[in-house]
């Protein structure tokens, strides 16, 4: 590896990009509904790929729809490759995904202007989803076929909100979900994704770029509350089975306890179904979720086991029956550590300031883990906002995060 | 008033007119779904009237359509009434309501066979609406209109879950909704309204019927409580603005609230919609409803504003914007005490256990207590259900309690 140079990123045509394929799923002022497979994600895959021919790479889209821009290597060798997905929430942002397949893009026509044909490939790549926005349980579609983590009946049994499968779904744009095995890699070296941060810490730090240590373990429950349904006025409250308060006692306790905790342990209550859901009828059971992260994979274990007893003991305390069912269940992903400090020392390098921090979200880059080194690279957001037609990262930040990037992907293949 | 005699109703006859009725609106089962002028509803009322004629009762469906039974008494005043709807829930059971109606229908019939003509008026009622099971904005539909409460032009502004009014609905049955005013009356001196009681606090007393000395004051809140919508995994705790907290630490607290104030006061969290309702995203709000009651106006006002003070003191300390809006608000409605201690000693005189209690629930008798004495008669509820399929009271307490009633009429009218 030689000395570092400065790489120079030009604001206006990242800005450009960014805009451009906004207009792909464009809802509503900033917001973007571009979910895997429909007509505005077709849009989008094919500007994706024509921008990567005009910046001089080899675009193509694999079996599982995956679109991907490569800078042949004068060395043989595995893939240095940067991205991320393409696909959004309904709504969601101009940002988040989106921008790391830009950014690779990005940073590879960059890296080819000015210094030409790079010792090692460099690849980008749009992932085709991670949002699971469009199919409840499709999440890391794109880079699961990748690593092999797509099972042989997944395609028929991925059901779409609509009730499609997303084998369907795949046919309709012209894909064969029978070759999604052919999409798999296995001469990838290192995956960097560069993506918004999603939460406040890098405001509150008055930082415009992070360099991310690991990715937080991620375990998703669906917990049902069961009691009995009676008269709201003619039970005492003394005789009441009401698994609406035991449900606000769980609530009220597993937010209490991540808190307590500190960072960065997370735990969130966000959807909640009551039945049958009247003013003066006690329940008969409440449902909820409780999505709970760490990323030490350690205290993450404890955490869950924490959640877990006190659900139980409320439940028994107050005699209600209770269940759940585990609907996601990541372990945390440490990123490997020689990329993380390849990325520190190339902030230095190009004047960026930087900080160390875990990611609270899941990436592909946990995904990428299973068959390659990763780390990640994280730019502010403002208000910490993301998943929301109100997320932004101001083109200065966006620039300081790509030049990062860049300046890593040169030290791993110049 | 006379020694009151031993009165004699006769089970199988109770069983038959129970069993018959349920038949129009059968809905599977013990279901009954009986909405107000509905098919069933005219059928039901065509069947309430017969029975009143066999009876030897003089009949009429008054102009908002309630059907009213007459014994005409020997001398002048005002009349006896008993009665309670013929509309249920969807589906609601075999009792609420009817039977009241039916209990008035039979005391009458067993009076007019074991006694003869009454020096007083006596009346029986089937009110043609009260569970706003049709149109939710409906309740008391028959006894407001006998009260003077409907207003002018509530008949199109009151909108079925279907979307028609319920003017239109009266028109199908051939009743005129400008007509409304004509049912109004003036010239009852007490109403006797027998009803399941939909609590379990006969059954743990192991009595079979009870005298209520008043019906609880009601209170609904639909709550609002606003944050910031945020990534559950990027967002750390210290910095959220989480409705989903806030409202399962209010919910805890106003059930405890009322827990603590013991019996009879009571407070549900019935009813909950949280935006976006998504498992990976901090709510940026939810929307629930609290349902407070009180029978003692005075504790009724005391459980509101403790609520009430609470609920923003959570909202304050943890950042979030609260509104609410009161959608139901009955002032706790004290019976009559003359007509309470009748009735008890009613009871008394036919060997039936009794005991007092409030109702937790409202009934038709709050609103004739606007133009008359009022009281009301429970019967055990089998675990204390109610508005479902599974509501049941044993042919032997309602026996009971049809003769509780009828003793009460024959002091009242004899």
């Amino acid at each position: 590896m030689t000395a570092t140079p400065r790489i120079t990123i030009d604001p206006a045509f990242v800005e450009r990009l960014i805009l451009e394929m906004a207009e792909h799923g464009s809802d509503g002022g900033t917001g973007v509904s571009r979910t895997v497979y429909s007509p505005e994600w077709v849009e989008a895959t094919r500007l994706y790929a024509r921008r990567c021919e005009e910046a001089g790479l080899k675009a193509r889209m694999d079996s599982v729809g995956n679109v991907w821009g490569k800078l042949e290597g004068s060395q043989p060798g595995k893939s240095i490759v940067s991205g991320s997905h393409i696909d959004s929430q309904t709504p969601g942002g101009r940002y988040d995904g989106i921008l790391g397949a830009l950014a690779g893009l990005i940073a590879l026509k960059a890296l080819k202007e000015q210094f030409g044909q790079p010792k090692r490939t460099l690849e980008c790549i749009a992932f085709c989803e991670e949002e699971s926005s469009r199919f409840p349980s499709a999440n890391f579609w794109g880079s699961r076929a990748i690593t092999g983590g797509t099972r042989v009946d997944d395609p028929e049994k991925t059901i779409g909100f609509g009730g499609e499968t997303i084998a369907s779904a795949m046919r309709e744009v012209g894909l064969d979900p029978a070759l999604i095995p052919e999409a798999r890699r296995a001469d990838i070296d290192s995956f960097v994704e560069l993506h918004i941060e999603q939460g406040p810490i890098l405001e509150h730090a008055n930082l415009p770029v992070a360099v991310v240590t690991g990715i937080t373990g991620i375990r998703h429950y669906e917990i049902e509350l069961r009691g009995t349904q009676n008269h709201a006025g003619a039970f005492p409250m003394d005789l009441r089975r009401d698994p609406m308060a035991g449900f606000a006692e769980i609530a009220s306790g597993v937010v209490n306890t991540a808190h307590r905790w500190g960072r960065p342990a997370v735990s969130t209550v966000g959807r909640v179904h009551v039945r049958p859901n009247a003013t003066a009828i006690i329940p008969d059971s409440v449902t909820f979720t409780l999505d709970a992260r760490h990323p030490d994979p350690v205290l993450c274990q404890k955490l869950y086991e924490t959640h877990e007893a006190f659900m139980r003991e409320v439940a028994k305390r107050r005699n209600l029956e209770i269940s759940w069912k585990i609907m996601i269940d990541h372990p945390a992903c440490p990123s490997d550590p020689g990329l993380v400090s390849t990325l520190r020392g190339a902030a230095d390098t190009q004047g960026v300031p930087t900080m160390l921090m875990a990611s609270g979200a899941g990436h592909d880059s946990q995904q990428m883990a299973k068959i390659a080194k990763v780390a990640m690279i994280f730019v502010r957001s403002k208000d910490g906002r993301s998943h929301t037609p109100d997320e932004f990262s101001s083109i200065e930040d966006i620039v300081a995060g790509i030049e990062v990037l860049a300046a890593g992907l040169y030290r791993l293949a110049y």
